[in-house]
């Protein structure tokens, strides 16, 4: 297998995008990606998306893309894992350009989901679950994220601001963030004393939707300036439906891919020295902590609450703001953390950026946690 | 790169199945396919589908079918390229194993189209053309082949019946086919009376919709009885809108991916001895028998009048109906064409059986050609 570097990225910032189509916005992204890496050539392209066969009734978005980008002849395709799209995509790439199948491969998340009414979102966020038996019974996807809150919380003695604080943190850190979302501060009380999504995760716990592109390109690793090398990329599934997995506090498909990922990568938890993790709701971003193996179970919010996961502490988590402050563009999300890790390796994070960064892992994670991707990158 | 083989195959007939649901048809042809190729394993699962999104509401169907399967831990992912989804997860499927990135992969192409309104089923297919400008217009896909179908029998004197002779072969080679959904003989004055579906294409040109799925495995080739080689595929992308094409007859993406299947094969047309082309109506069949290479542009239709497509002629093509009478179940429909390959090339067609088959090439296609793939197997 080749080395494999990311060779150029490209964000659009995430918002609410009345004036472009889902194609401009993959067009936006991906232009910016062949200037950042100088480079026009790619003979195939993923496009990670999720909403556009319900909300903009748009498919076959692979042909689409490629031609709106003016290239013909490839090999051009769409990838979906629920919100996990992105990291599954980034994964396929990586393989593509590793085992030499390819030789630049081009990876678009897009998402638009200002085009649809509230009750559209909802359905297309609750696609991911099991609709003759799960969804329709109305539960919505933060509706099990609170299941796992509350018995978490009764199982490990955890409170309720503890958990909060992924939020706040993910807020402080999207402040100067040119393409979060929301980027402002919270605080714990103001989160505690948001409505209630679904008791007991309330209203700023939860990432919001939004319109967003990101992609990025993919090459065999030459060891030149600014490239930062794939160490691994894996995948992994688990029981599809919560209330049939042994224990709720576990993803297992997030402890299986980091293992697997892990041992890719041949390098251990402690080189690792940033994080993007997929924090859908605070509860989320506080087990992957746990599932990844950077803190014991039922310690992941003391990592937050204690600052580790702050820029300035010694694990910089969601340095851009995660999914709650950066925003969550479905099907874009998992590029976004990609790109997230190249600007940080990069030292080209701005305001955001964290010191001596050489490693960081993301992990995107599609339904409540029935599928996951992880990603470890590394700057020479 | 390593040889790859078709190790299992497994298919549910197509119909009308109003008692089971689209993950019980992924499941049934799955464990015919692992029956088949009597072994469990496999660490990469690729789900080619179109329609659940809209028409089931349903998406990560990677990780909720290999849940359904028994099976977690593994790379499970939804690809999409409109109606050509089934041909390119087959292409990432042979590209992994080739590459030595897997060491068994299971592609299912599944879709669950009754379910669904008439009205909803068109919208299904519309959607992969350009919502914002062509489909808007309220053109349908059949609308779209009928403005290369005219413009076809304009610049090459072909007469309507030419290419109606087209569903007659098709409809002839299904009879005593156990999956097709339409297995019984038409005429061409049956056909060329039936409604108009869009001037000049008739109802009896056109592919029906389907319920329906098929898996096919696999892996490194080793050489045993019943296997079958994968010499290549191939896919490619055209201009987008049909419109902007120089010449609407020509389907570039066929073009270019059979070059490219037939370079990486290194077998020239005339190994080929039969043939699964994707005719969502007659003339797109027609114009496949051309830009696939086995027929002079303008010419395709002789082919088929002279009989040279039929079960006893030179190139058998669509052996078991297809599309049009072995039935569309859209993003299904290529691994049912690779699966009729592999029942050919391992004399196990039963009526369908043609004489000495070695080689078979297998094309699907997305949108109004704007995606294609080409697969081309062989027996020992």
């Amino acid at each position: 297998m080749r080395r494999v570097a990311v060779a150029g990225i490209g964000l659009t910032p995430i918002s609410e995008h009345w004036d472009k189509s889902l194609v401009d916005l993959a067009v936006e992204s991906s232009c910016r990606a062949i200037d950042d890496s100088g480079s026009l050539n790619f003979d195939t392209l993923y496009v990670a998306n999720v909403g556009s066969a319900f909300i903009q009734r748009q498919q076959n978005l692979g042909s689409m893309i490629s031609d709106a980008l003016g290239i013909k002849g490839i090999n051009s395709l769409s990838i979906e894992a629920s919100s996990a799209s992105g990291g599954f995509a980034f994964n396929e790439a990586v393989r593509a350009v590793a085992s030499g199948v390819s030789d630049s491969v081009l990876v678009i998340g897009v998402e638009k989901m200002s085009d649809a009414l509230p009750e559209e979102v909802a359905s297309t966020l609750a696609m991911s679950e099991d609709q003759e038996y799960i969804a329709y019974t109305g539960i919505t996807n933060f509706g099990l994220n609170a299941l796992i809150h509350r018995f978490y919380m009764e199982c490990y003695g955890v409170t309720a601001s503890d958990i909060a604080m992924f939020a706040v943190r993910c807020h402080e850190h999207a402040e100067g963030c040119n393409h979060a979302q929301y980027p402002f501060k919270i605080s714990v009380d103001r989160v505690l004393t948001s409505p209630m999504e679904s008791d007991p995760i309330h209203a700023l716990e939860c990432s919001g939707i939004g319109d967003g592109a990101a992609a990025v390109i993919l090459k065999p690793f030459e060891g030149k300036d600014r490239e930062v090398e794939v160490l691994a990329t894996a995948t992994s599934t688990d029981i599809f439906h919560l209330t049939q997995r042994r224990d709720i506090t576990t993803l297992n498909a997030v402890c299986s891919a980091a293992e697997k990922a892990f041992r890719t990568a041949g390098i251990s938890r402690k080189e690792v020295d940033l994080l993007e993790l997929h924090d859908d709701s605070t509860i989320m971003g506080v087990l992957s902590l746990e599932d990844l193996g950077f803190a014991e179970k039922g310690k992941g919010s003391t990592l937050v609450v204690s600052g580790v996961t702050s820029r300035t502490g010694e694990l910089p988590t969601n340095t851009f703001g995660g999914l709650k402050a950066r925003g969550n563009p479905i099907g874009a999300t998992g590029i976004y953390q990609i790109s997230e890790l190249v600007m940080q390796l990069r030292g080209e994070a701005g305001k955001c950026q964290i010191e001596n960064a050489r490693v960081g892992l993301a992990e995107n994670l599609g339904g409540v946690g029935s599928s996951c991707s992880v990603a470890i990158l590394r700057r020479l």
